[in-house]
């Protein structure tokens, strides 16, 4: 059966998450809906990341083995006109060799967090940021930040339901930019890139660092927080709707010009 | 009666836009809702710009008379607590003289049109622009659009059921900036800017520019169209979701530093 590697761009908000559930709607069953109205055989999918309940993807990656040869300008066609009217849709589609696993092959995901600082409630971003009321200092965040980068014991930032085998991971890129936001305040823009991330990661980390922006915490707080590998020390576990998975690297990129 | 501007943002997806109708959703009954929370006798407000149904706001620009004297920022917190959950959102306020007027005052309304070309259905921003299919040749676009800068009868470019005395209007600006678009394609940001505006003139000019961008239309064929002032020489009028009333400007910026 050919393979094919999917880019894949979702609205989180009214999806159970990535995963199949048994009741609840997900982005997993919606794409496979739509896969077995072209190919009622196809087997499951898979996906580089599996997204929580509310969060957005402007970059997922998933892979499915179908019965024919299909060109990927038609796939991408025929599975985003069987999605409709669902906010999911193929972005990209290449076709790949069976050593292609969209998860298990990724060397590196990275996430975009929208957190937005101003009074007046957002209107055209409902769902897409988190809104926080209170300023925020981007300089003492980018501090904080500095502390988390690299190979650390990410226990204290880490879902207790997490299933990884090690909370030992390697935090390659963690930035933080400031951009004004329409109407007024600004918008923080946080980049994470990690070969992977554990359960609630990036949300546990988002919603410390806001803690340090506000005033609450300080730099030198959040660095003892993660020496304490005690999932207590954490800050407060931020919203689901400011987060996006925007990219997934492989060692040859499927959708490579 | 103290007299306040107050700056709004709306998303005008649920509302029969901005004016207040007899059996429909409107900002402007939204907005008055609010401040009779706060002032059961506050009279009917003005606005800048009556926006259409689906148009949405990132400056409109709105005043009304209030019994008593207001601090702007607690005005503003007022009312955005009572505005909730309609995604409408107070942004600035000021205390203004007895001569400002939103609408008769305003020397200049800018609009934004956001307009979208790829082939896979937008996920985030559905409701937000407008999406075509097909590729678009901005420098063309921009070629056309230097044949509809400056004082011209604009007869062709509005709707039939337009209210203004006068067919003649100036348009000062009309930008065409491309930039690419998250997961593919290309977003085409279209600024205006004009003293003021016919009715459906925006997207009736959108709607013409797109069929010039796709090949169907040349530059000189819009000349043309401008030359005819007939409204039957017109494209088609685009739909309203990709259009933002942006900033409205007077002879002194209500909301100045």
């Amino acid at each position: 059966m050919p393979r094919y590697a999917l880019k894949i761009e979702y609205h989180g908000q009214p999806f159970r998450g990535w995963q199949r559930q048994s009741d609840q709607p997900s982005v997993q069953q919606t794409l496979e809906e739509a896969l077995h109205r072209i190919d009622p055989d196809a087997p499951p999918v898979f996906a580089a990341g599996r997204t929580d309940t509310g969060v957005h993807a402007l970059g997922q990656v998933s892979h499915c083995d179908l019965a024919r040869a299909w060109t990927p300008f038609r796939l991408m066609e025929a599975l985003n006109a069987h999605l409709r009217p669902h906010p999911v849709a193929v972005v990209a589609a290449a076709q790949v060799g069976d050593d292609f696993h969209a998860r298990f092959a990724a060397i590196e995901r990275r996430y975009l967090f929208r957190l937005v600082s101003r009074r007046a409630p957002v209107t055209h971003d409902a769902g897409l940021v988190w809104q926080v009321r209170g300023a925020l200092d981007p300089a003492v965040m980018r501090a904080a930040a500095k502390h988390l980068l690299g190979r650390h014991d990410f226990t204290t930032f880490r879902a207790a339901m997490c299933q990884a085998k090690s909370p030992v991971k390697t935090l390659d890129r963690l930035d933080i930019d400031a951009v004004s936001y329409p109407g007024g305040g600004t918008e923080l823009r946080l980049t994470f890139a990690a070969r992977s991330f554990l359960h609630n990661q990036v949300r546990s980390i988002v919603g410390t660092l806001e803690r340090v922006g506000a005033g609450a915490w300080t730099p030198d707080e959040v660095r003892a927080a993660l020496q304490a590998r005690d999932r207590t020390a954490c800050g407060p576990v931020c919203p689901p709707q400011g987060l996006y998975l925007t990219h997934v690297r492989y060692p040859r990129d499927p959708f490579g010009v």
